[in-house]
Formats: C-alpha cells, structure tokens, sequence
C-alpha cells in the first residue's frame, strides 16, 4: 500500500483525553478515531490489525471444532425474559423498544440467543457435545467510558458456549478453550495471565479469567511468588490461621466512645490492632438484612459475600434499616446482640481474643468480646479481600498484587440457561436430560489494545508480526522522479515475494518518514535512500531491536524473512 | 467438513411463515433460523456464503481504491443534527438514550458518521479524491419485516462515501462505483437490472438501483422492450403528445354531479374517458397547502410531486385544509378558482380539450374546461406514475413492467452532507472548497437471498460457485466400517487438492443423502457408493444440470474441475 494514496493521518502530539499508551498511540499512529464518548472509529490501518486478531481467533475455534454463527445483536426481550435476566441485568444494558412495542436488549453478550437457537437444534445425546460461537459486536451502556477502546460502549467480542450432557464433558469442554484461549493470545504475542475468577452474575463454577498485566487495569489481581496460584482479587483466597490478641479471656464490658467515629480512631482510642475490632455491616440481600462480621483490618469482598448469601442483588443497608436491625445509630452495629438478624461471620472473626465492636447503643463499644461466649459463630465463609503479602492459599507464601486488563474469559455456566429456558436432549437411555453450558468470551478490540499496552516504546508501537497491520514498511527517500520509479520497482518486488509492504512514496522528509515508520511499529523496516540509488545498498531494520543491516535487492527477500522470522 | 459433525438442520417442510422461495430455501436447507421477527440466526452454512459474498464486495471495493473503515454502530445525535436528519428521519430508525442522557441512531446509513471522519482528515485537494467504505450491520424499525433476510430489521451493509473536488471528479468516483457493482454482482452469479431511480430523501442528482428481477420484489421497474431506459417507478418518465379530447372548444358549464363521488363514476355520467377529468389534489408541502392537478387516468406520483416541489414532507391535505382552500367539501376540487393556492400541472394537462373538473362547490362540475382559457398552466412537471404501455421516453418503445428486489444503490449526494457539517477543503489555489459526495450501498443478506431467489428448483438451492458454501457435496453411502474408511480416504484426497468439501458420512439411507444434497445445491455432487467399493466407479453431478457421469479415482479431481469450470 503507498501510503500518499493511504489514510495514515499520523498525530505528533498525545490527544489530550489519552491517558493510557496503547489509546495515545492507536491514536497518534492513526489506528483509530473518536467518534464521540466510548465510541471509536476504526481507520484502515487498525481494522487491518482488528483483522488479524479475528483470524486467529476464528482459526483456533474452527481447530477446536466451534462452530460460528452470526446472531442478531438486537435480541429479543422474551429471550431474556425466558432466563430471568430482563430483570436483573441492571442498566449497563441498552433496551429499546421498536414501533410495534416489542423489547429488545442491545445485546451485552448472547447465553440466552444461543441458547434459544441450539435448543431447536439438538434433540439427542448424539447432538452432543456442541460447541458454538460467533465473533460479532456488542453493547454496553458504560458510565464512565475511558482507556479508548479498552473500555467503550461498543465492541467486538467472540463468544462460545458449549453444551455438554454432563460434568465430565464440560470439562472437556472446557479444557479444549483452555487450551485454544492460550494458543490464541500466544498467537497475538500477548503474554497474558490466568487467573481464577469469580463467576458473577453468569452463575457457574470454574472461572478462568486471561489477564494482561498493566498499571492502568482495572482489575486486581493476586499472584503467588511461589507456586502458581494467580486469581482475581473478586476471588482469591488466602491462608488463615491467624490469631488476634491473647492473653485469657476478658469479662465483656461497655466502653464509651462518644466522637470515635472510624476503625482507625478506634484503634487509637483503645490502643490496640485494627483487626481486633469485629467490624459489623449491615446490607439488604434480596431485599432481607444482614450483617457481616469481618476483622477491621479487612476490606469485605462483596462478591465473596453475595456468593456466600447466593444473592442476586447485594447493597449496603440504609441507615434506617441499620437503626433497625441494631437498635443503634450507624456506626454501632456489633454482633453482641438479642435482635434477630442473620449474621455471616468470615473466617478470622473466631481467632480473635478479646475483641472490641460496636455495643449496639450509640456513642457505646464493647471491649473484650470473645466469639463463642459472647456471640455464637453460625455461618462462617471467606468474605475479606485478600491482599499483597497475604499468604498463597496453596503454599502459605506471600502473594503480590498486580493490576490487569481483562481479554479473555472461560467459564463454566451449569445449568443456569438450559434449565430456565427449558434444553432437553434424550440421552442414551431415552430419558430427558437437562444439557449443561460453559462460555467462553474473547474481548477483540481490547486485545488490540492491549497488544499495544504491552508492546511499545516511546517511539511507538512495536507490533508482534502476526498482528501487525503490514510485514514490511518501505521508507523510501526520493528527490527524482526517476528515483521514485525505481522505489516503485522495489516495492512491486517485495509485494510480489508475498510481503504485506506499507509503502512510503510521500514527498516528505526523512525525519518525518522515520518518525512514522517507528510509531506504525511494523516489524522489519527497509530503508531505500541515496545508498540504495548509488551503490545498491538498502537497511533493514527490526522494531524489535537490533542494528541496522545493510543488504544489497538481491538477498533483501531472504533478508526480511531472517528478519521477521526474528521477531516474536 | 463432516456433516455428522456440522450443524446442517435441514428441513422438509417449508417453514409456514416463508411465502417466498429464498426464504423458505434458506430454512429448509438450514442456512438460517429466525430468531424474532424480522431477526435471523446465520447458522454456519449460511454465514458461509454470507463471508463469499461480503469478500467478493471487499476485493472489489479495494480495487477500486476504497478504504476500509469501521463505524460505530450507535451513532451520536449530535451527528445526525449537524445534518439536520434527527428530526427529518422518521419511525424507521431506531433511537437510543444512554444512561447519561446522550441519544444515539441505531444507524440506518452512516453518512453523518462517515462525513465526520472524513471532514478530521481531509484538508487539501491533495487528500481527495477519497472513497470510503465499510461492511457493517445496519439497523431499521421495520414495521412489517418480511421475506426472510430480504427485508429484516438489522443486516449487514457495505456502504461507500466518496469526496471529490468537484462535479467531474464526483462524475468518476461514481462510474468508478458503476463498474464495480456490475463487477461485484456479476461475480456473485447474480443477474441484476441496472435502474434510474429516485434519490429520495438523500437528496442528490443522478442515481441507479442494482434490481434482481422477482415476482416478490417491492420496487416496480419500467422496462423498454426497444431501447436501453430502463427504471424505477419511483422515477420512471414517459414521453407524452396525448391530446384527451378534441373539437372546438365548448363553453364552460356547470353540471350537477350529486352522489357522483369516484373518477370512474365521473365517467359513467358524463359517458367520457377517464383521461379528460382533470383531478385535483390538495397536499400539504413542507406546511404549505398546494394543489397537484393530473388527468383523471394517471396515478400520482408523490415521489415526482415531492421533487418539483423540493419539498421535505408531502402528505395530503386534511379536509379542513381541502375546504379552506377550495371553498367546498373534498371531492369538488379543481383549478377554476378564483382562490389562491400553488397548483402544479402535470404534462398532458395542456393537451386537454373540453375537460371535466371539480367546480369547487359541492355537488357540481365543470365541463367544457379548457386550459389556457379557463385556467393558466404556471408550474408544469411530469407529476403521475408510468406503468406498463406507456411509450418509452428515449425512443417511444412501449414500456413493460417488472416487480425486483433492490440488492445495490449508487448515488450522486451533491453538496447536502459537505455543506451542512461543514467540510471544506484548500483547493489548488488556496480557497477553501466544499467536497461533493456520492454514496454507494450494497445489501448484504439480501444480495444472498437473491441469488437463492434467482437460482433454485424446486428440489433446492443451486449456487453459483463463487458463492456456494462449499464447492462440492460428497455423498457417501456405506454400511461397514471399511468402507467409511475409504471414504474417508476419498474426502482426504478432496480437501488435499484444495476443494471446499461438505461430506455427507452420515448413516443415514441414500435418499436422505440425495434430497439434502439438491437441497443445500453445491455445484458438484461426488456420489460414492456400493460402486465405488466394489468396481472404483464415482459419480459426478452438477447441480446446474447435465448428465450424471462416471469417474475412476485417478481422474476425479480434474472431473471435479472440469464439472466446477462448466457452472455459472
């Protein structure tokens, strides 16, 4: 491609609203434009590197035997309706209605169109097992859109879902874009992170989330330093064991504590650890209270707590319904108590001696409270986010924390979909039986992005080769006319050799073409110049690194190959 | 590809809500299921031929030297207000409010978007000529969707925007374009009938629609039987010279026509041809009440009427406004008025003699009416409908009538998208310029579904190979296990000699085998069978016709090529 007949609108200074590397850049190298908040447009040079990352993606889900759909993206409101999510999907859903009043969902994502359509389409063990998918475009109402096309309000993503008759073959399943999802990003020369993940909304078990590593992530991760546990914060674990306080137990008495308002004043006042206070929250589960007890040193995980509480819907309580539950102001809640309330206690609140918490009456706090004595620990789960430092669940060392940006996502469903929307296949003895669903989501555009994030530097991009917009970008360096005829030769033989060559034919000066050739980041750059009409000489460069080469047209194919066959 | 592991869900029956032969074909063959109305599923055969045709537009496209793009499928507000359009749209497109109050089209066409990009990225007349495009889904609140995917509620678009200097520049963008869609539709097998149309609410100059001749098409074509002309009813003209009547002119006179309500009535009572009655019909232009004035045998075309009125909206008057501006009641009115209203005459009004016409009073005509004395012809357009007989307008031919399926537009846009958002450009002299657009859209699914429409029988599909999912069906018939095995051999050898193979190793009987083979209408039928096993004899079949013809192994691969070679 000659890049003077080319839509290469190059930007030398950072757009003000790019925060992150790969927004300034897939802006400065004119990959993408803004349309407006969260919507982008993508110009040729970035399509072209969104096309790669399709392709293989297409191709590894065609080797795992998926097969690929193409589904409306408006689906319809009775789908949704079918699996009780028209309710409860919350307002990151685009609905629309059209004139004839039906609903529809701008879909986010389509467990329930697929699994409508497979439904008409299996009606025996031997349908199964059955994996499908499509590569398509979705919605998401997003609040605060940012990162450029990390975050948008719409994007492209692949989504799979399988069908299996059982466990076992979900496994499978599973493990296969396991697998696939690894070949994948390893592809794209993304190094990525797996990590365990918390289900969410989508109900489920197993839960694998691929993760790049990124300062400007989103989500946080814990990554053992020892063995390989790596997880999501939303879900990770830790080792306990540990014990807070000592000594024999206390009497229970009432402390005063007027204008002592936080844990960290608390903990001034009584001169002791924060995580020997019993921090006692109420919230509404389904509409119901609840209180949970965690250390005051520990953040509640409210996915950890929701699961816990299978609750669809988890808020904090309003003051009056805390007033309520504890008979106090907000700010005394402590699970010494004669009210009825449900309390779910985490896995540390039994290791601390005399513990301190709220009295229930305001402006009071008990101090030596022991659990067992003073409150009985009923329901005990794991609700606390776990750390930096905090001991590998696994292996006891510490883990650290590192923020990441979300690609990828497999996970195993159950039988959330089949079994509210009614899928039943007759199995080997005949008999109906309820197929259970994994799903398995890829973030394209974010892929791009990320690929970007990890591989730059202050110049530019530095593109993997297999995700790069073109092999080879030509610099060529002419006054004359007949020097631009023998550029165009040169370019005609590498386009021939099957090079995908971004050519640069422009009037323009050295400086600027460099410029640009190192911000487009292609792989191998051939620099054609006076060198080249003089003597013969052209320079081979790698984006990745390394010196220039000096070669001369006829070993300048096998050159590039060397080259590219160089570069990850 | 296996059949027993591909999803090939055919059907025998047809679909009862499938009253045309695409539709119906597309199920049954299981190429689509319907997920809503006006909402369609591609299963993997189908998407297939989708990604056929959508490569065949792209390389063609590129040829052509356009870019590829990818729009935002919601399109900002702001946009669409710029141009003017948010409000002059209509209930077909779809509309959207974000959760932070921004609104959104689901768009329906990108021009706005398209000329927004652009307008960032043009700055002299170096930039232009520039054609840009993309293939990307588009959304319409159809509210009565119909005929499968022909007219369905979201389908894939390619559309094309080209900027040029001037005129001359716009002139050759658009043969550019003319040429690649008989390029790109010749390519899909696909017989079309290039027509002058309408540039309807685009605004615009000159204009051709790309028709698939159908019985189940919604636009009506005129066609010469002599010349070239060729176009449709939207914009058809005739030549005209009737004269309707004759003799010397009589005196005006009223006649009392109580109870005498339709033209064919009028024409019973006054024992006359319909052609002498001059029918009046108030519209309201843009607000303003005007009066279209046409022989009592011609259909308005409203569509001509907007157009000489440069009118945004045309809709009839409402009684009320019918009385104020004619003095009686609806079904009275006519020119002979001393009111003042805008009246626009069609072409054959002057070469009436001794007419008839509403007198503007209740229950009474005039006759004797005579153009010129009666009356002054001002404003004189072509304003009524051709149909089928209506002389030629180029060489006089009498014209025949055709229904067609629109698959392509291509458009002269004119100044409407540059001027109103503002693009401009340094011409060669230094003067800012406004660009002139031109548009160029391709429908998709429906490009497909006319293909099934214009090639079948009534066993199935037969495809045109650049278009049919796979190139050949092979049809294996077996019982034991080694011979499955031979087949698999054969299919083996298929693939390795760069077929697209669709392998049918079911165990299922041979008619099953035969009936989805006609059905799915692959160019090239392998059949192997008992024998094959037992002498090495294979069958080959077109599905375009011709003789069954026998092959050994060793010269099956060029039987298939010469048999792939003989198909459209």
């Amino acid at each position: 491609m000659r890049i003077s007949r080319y839509i290469l609108p190059t930007l030398k200074e950072d757009p003000s609203d790019a925060v992150v590397s790969s927004h300034r850049l897939m802006m400065r190298a004119g990959l993408i434009r803004k349309e407006s908040a969260g919507m982008y447009v993508y110009l040729p040079l970035g399509l072209r590197a969104l096309r790669k990352v399709i392709a293989i993606i297409k191709e590894e889900m065609d080797a795992a035997g998926a097969h690929e759909f193409l589904m409306p993206e408006m689906t319809s409101a009775d789908l949704w309706r079918e699996s009780g999510r028209w309710d409860s999907m919350g307002p990151e859903m685009f609905r629309i209605r059209d004139r004839n009043g039906l609903e529809y969902a701008l879909a986010p994502t389509h467990e329930e169109a697929f699994t409508a359509v497979v439904r008409s389409l299996i009606s025996s063990y031997r349908d199964l097992p059955l994996n499908v998918y499509q590569i398509n475009t979705k919605f998401r109402d997003e609040i605060r859109p940012r990162y450029g096309v990390i975050r948008s309000k719409e994007f492209i993503m692949k989504d799979a879902y399988s069908f299996d008759m059982d466990e076992k073959g979900l496994d499978e399943s599973y493990q296969a874009m396991r697998r696939a999802y690894r070949q994948i990003f390893q592809r794209c020369g993304l190094e990525t992170i797996p990590v365990q993940a918390d289900t969410g909304s989508m109900g489920g078990s197993d839960s694998e989330e691929f993760m790049v590593a990124s300062e400007v992530g989103e989500e946080v991760l814990l990554l053992c330093g020892s063995c390989d546990y790596k997880a999501n914060q939303e879900k990770a674990e830790f080792r306990r064991g540990d014990r807070k306080g000592g000594g024999a137990p206390e009497a229970l008495r009432e402390v005063s504590t007027p204008d002592v308002k936080t844990i960290a004043d608390l903990a001034a006042f009584f001169q002791c650890d924060e995580g020997l206070f019993l921090k006692s929250i109420v919230y509404l589960a389904d509409g119901a209270p609840v209180m949970a007890v965690v250390p005051g040193n520990r953040e509640i995980n409210e996915l950890k707590l929701a699961r816990a509480l299978k609750a669809t819907a988890l808020e904090l309580a309003p003051d009056s319904v805390v007033e309520e539950v504890t008979g106090a102001p907000v700010g005394f809640a402590g699970p010494v108590t004669d009210k009825k309330v449900r309390m779910l206690f985490d896995l540390a609140v039994k290791g601390v001696v005399n513990g301190i918490t709220g009295a229930n009456k305001k402006d009071l706090h008990y101090a030596g409270v022991n659990p067992g004595r003073d409150f009985t620990i009923g329901e005990e789960y794991d609700l606390t986010k776990a750390v930096a430092g905090d001991p590998c669940p696994k292996c006891g060392s510490p883990m650290r924390e590192t923020k990441g940006i979300e690609v990828g996502h497999i996970f195993k469903l159950g039988y959330k979909y089949t079994k509210s929307m009614k899928v039943s296949v007759l199995n080997e003895q005949g008999r109906e039986t309820t197929p259970i669903m994994g799903c398995y989501g890829i973030g394209v555009n974010r892929t791009v992005a990320a690929i970007v994030e990890q591989h730059h530097d202050d110049k530019g991009i530095i593109w993997p080769k297999a995700i790069a917009p073109f092999d080879v970008h030509l610099v060529g360096i002419w006054k004359e006319e007949q020097e631009l005829r023998a550029l165009e030769g040169l370019y005609d033989t590498l386009s021939k050799a099957g090079f995908e060559v971004l050519y640069d034919d422009r009037k323009a000066s050295p400086g600027i073409k460099f410029a640009d050739a190192d911000l487009a980041g292609l792989p191998v750059r051939v620099t054609a110049g006076k060198g080249y009409f003089q003597t013969g000489d052209l320079e081979i460069k790698c984006r990745w690194g390394g010196e220039v080469v000096k070669v001369k047209e006829s070993g300048l194919v096998e050159a590039i190959r060397d080259s590219l066959a160089g570069c990850p």
